[in-house]
């Protein structure tokens, strides 16, 4: 394959490269940035080695012009909100395009108009676009030419709750509580995400029905089944990467145990990157560095509670949309993904 | 005051000695520690200045049987739950004890041997003992001899809540998660809290009914009028200092904006300690170093969000124990107590 | 006094302001802000305690146009470097001006201009402005009425061999390597110190004889004495606030572990902020959130290795100035400053 | 290959078990722990994916006993000094070893003996070993059955200046200082090596010749022509994983900046593992989770800067081990070892 990458630079784009760099079924890596187009990509990401920058045309950015010439088999875009469905204009229909930003991930317009301040900006194409959750529409993913990423805490807030839902084994309200590590701010220049401001601090912030993604999640999750409401609260902790969620539902009169694992281990066995870990409850650094999900769960009288957690830049990003990529073009799901972390 | 400390090499019992260093009334301060015992107390805290240990006789640690022969004013224990109310023993009836651990914090002895898996060791004296949550019971401490410190996510998490609760204005389930910093897991040479397991990593553990200060919190969220259940799970994260706490409830049916902001406000007006955030989120970083407790909040619908933070070693320690010591002898509550941090 | 704060919302001039609202000996401080004028200091610095904004007047920033209107006893200046100077311009020969950038630092202009790139602006003043290396300079400082605030890696460097090469107890080349935490390079939005590119990495940089404050200390290191070349090579580490010094320098032949001990010793005698450690190697935390700095050394044949710790943000920038300021005024020496940290 | 694991539970031996899993000629894993024998790997490493484990016979630890029994292709020893090469007792002329303890690192048993206080235990098997440093001994490891895998700080320190030493292009006294994250401690349960003490917090320790791994690293420095001293000064730094060393030698007379590049660029080409940066001063991050050394350097007047960075567990540790099974079966050198981090 040959795989284009919009947005380089920034923390998803890099590691799409450097995912990529090692993928057993890419040939070819455009890079593309508009800021650094024509500079060395191991001149801005020296962690990149010698050989991992073999399979990039002279190992150098090509300018967003350059790129629209080209005809690449995939397209992954990293790029802002509301820019991104823009600037993905000269590969609809000629690539599968696969786009990290919100753009095509809620179908509900008016939920997409109230959470992002504006109509989705090519929602025309909605349509033709796939929630790419992948072990969740696995089907209509290969199918797709669209393929919507989803965000990094509605990855490891839905991949838990959904089996439970379309079983009916779960009721609302479902009170989700996330920690996120500061890679999920992105790598823009501002104060707020500087070391000295996030060092020894945590705080919560756009609680309750506030953030961005909870309308992403609120969306998928009453397609699932859900009655009732859903809160979703996010925390800033100073880890590097990394997502925990923390959930507590209702369950359904006379769920048990075996129905929760029973509803749960039908939906991912099989799937390389869900670990159902039940009731031991896991950590961040169980998923460091992997394109993996673990998830764990409690019962407690009435109420499940139940722990979720990702690699924000990969199952949350990066990661998933290569396994998205996987997936569409018939490749091993895990393709280029890693299962085990460094250390 | 000639004040005493037990356990003084843990990191509760550390920070007493450096705030009773600068603490205005207090002109003697007896460092007692079996481990350390002769030693120089700056050679185990290199952090304490020269002058901040003139108070300390000798500037050496006492044994505690040469500290079984002192009459303090005041004592205060440092020392592990179930061991702390045997070892206070020479001091009872002698002086004012005030205790961090937790053998006096529970008044049910049922609710106390469920989570420490033993009855209270000095269930005998509970009758004598107050919960020293300063700002809820500052008359009963005043005219008691023995002072349960509170923990630290109690401490955090009743603050919001109790004048709440007496004034019917939330109901239960009540879902509380914090977040919480290392050092609250104290000195011991844990594996488990290594910088190596602990830095970039965060996770949940003993959630909803299973940790030992959840059944702190939930006898005192019954006195105070809760009515539903309580649940509490907490987190670590990667911070040395500082416990966040997210809450959310059920608001009772007609409660208003105004009413929540008139029984808090009315709660602690004139507490140097605690500060009303209102609709900005406070961060553990706003109080690091200082005994306050930052409170916020946000009505959602029906729901309740609040949010209230602490440096886990002062307001939910050290410092809280010293402000009892105040309160108990008269003095200014916050003498010797920072309301500032540094940076 | 009444102290002016030029440059209130960076992170020198937070802390600026913080010490200033208890210190015994200030009773009006104005803080000035181009950028947050009129608005609630309490607002930019909610760890600010209510009662800790009591001397400031109407609790808000003043402008630098309204501050110019003022006879303030002192003026403390935490501004960029090359524009201090000239923004000082309404307080020369009015009030005592202490700066905290390095415009007053270095008396040979040659030397400055090869670091800064461009003349000292204010050159004509150099004769009348003094080092303020506190414990090096104490008399000077008291008759001067413009003080050059040290940088921070300059204190930390300083201290330990200006003694040393006073006595002619070591020679060149003296081979400093330094590690800083990150609010050395102050509140600037840059991508470079973003919490994900700092957490988990470290790195030298402008190594040798390139550094700015290499100028700065090798100037003063000729002054006291020294034959031979000096190094300083800086490194960034993931913490918040602290720089460690370790240095490397010949013996004068004959050169003994007491000479070393006596004269420091006698350097520093009655000096309330150096620590002398002896043979135990300081810690950055010995010295957090205080204005110490704490100094231990190891005679290795030939050779002398020293270790230097500060708290960048105290000693190395406000706490410092604080003291200078107490210096000049006939102050204790150490009000309104912490000799121990909290924890 | 069968390849056998000793100590499995550390930091190294859980990276060795996880590297291997994913090798490429690895088909065959027997873990080995004395403390966790018969629990099952992925208990002790969830991070260690299901398939990750599919090589463990099994899926659990070995006892050493059980162990003993096995005849495996290579030895691999994350074990104690001093006790490695008495545990390796049942495979020497067996299998071929490779330990990653000093055992066998140190040909001067006098040095030896004064860095560890007692002389090698099986100094009858020195004349069989050879000092794994991949790079430079890559001939002799192909031929040796008994492969010493360096220390973390002596790798980091001696691949930039053996070829600097042979080619006699600098002169001693060589300094150094190095930074190292936390995992170079092990996994002890040690109260020094607390999230707590560590986080927020950087020193020097064992300065000059004093550390153990002066002593492998001033044999390997004579060994390669150094004349004059080699001073080494650690640090502990609040990361992970990670080593950078700075060093500062003088240079030979004449000797260019070509002649520097010329003599580490013919000693690396073709090493897939090491990176010349030239001017550019490398970062931990850029090497984290690899294998690789990137190495920079700086001529200052007669003096040479050089910065080194790895990877402690990778290339310090593990991830050479690895590297020296490879080279010593003949297998690609890179074989199962990541060029690339993750981000």
């Amino acid at each position: 394959l040959t795989v284009l990458v919009l947005g380089s630079t920034g923390y998803a784009g890099m590691l799409l490269v450097r995912l990529l760099s090692s993928h057993p079924n890419v040939t070819s890596i455009l890079a593309v940035s508009g800021s650094a187009a024509g500079r060395a990509v191991r001149e801005s990401d020296p962690g990149l080695s010698r050989h991992g920058a073999d399979k990039i045309p002279g190992g150098v950015y090509l300018s967003p012009d350059q790129a629209a010439q080209k005809k690449p088999d995939a397209v992954l875009a990293a790029l802002p909100h509301l820019e991104s469905s823009k600037l993905l204009e000269p590969y609809y229909g000629r690539s599968v395009v696969i786009d990290l930003a919100a753009d095509f991930r809620i179908q509900d317009t008016a939920i997409f108009e109230k959470a992002y301040g504006t109509p989705p900006p090519r929602g025309d194409l909605l349509p033709q676009a796939v929630y790419g959750l992948c072990e969740v529409y696995r089907k209509q993913i290969k199918e797709s030419d669209i393929i919507a990423n989803p965000g990094c805490y509605p990855t490891a807030s839905l991949l838990p709750i959904i089996p439970l839902l379309r079983a009916s084994l779960i009721q609302g309200p479902i009170i989700l509580n996330a920690l996120s590590g500061i890679t999920g701010a992105g790598k823009k220049a501002r104060a707020d995400y500087l070391f000295a401001e996030r060092a020894e601090n945590v705080n919560a912030y756009a609680p309750g029905q506030s953030h961005r993604h909870w309308a992403e999640m609120s969306e998928q999750a009453a397609v699932s089944g859900l009655s009732g409401e859903l809160f979703f609260t996010p925390h800033l902790v100073p880890i590097r990467k990394g997502i925990e969620v923390t959930g507590v539902a209702r369950l359904a009169p006379g769920t048990t145990g075996e129905a929760i694992r029973g509803a749960l281990g039908s939906a991912y066995d099989g799937a390389p990157f869900v670990t159902l870990a039940g009731d031991r409850i896991p950590q961040t650094r169980d998923v460091r560095d992997t394109n993996r999900c673990d998830i764990g769960w409690k019962i407690e009288g009435e109420h499940l509670f139940f722990f979720s957690v990702i690699d924000n830049l990969m199952k949350g990003a990066s990661g998933q949309a290569v396994q998205n990529m996987n997936i569409r073009f018939g490749l091993d799901e895990a393709a280029g993904l890693p299962l085990t972390g460094s250390s």
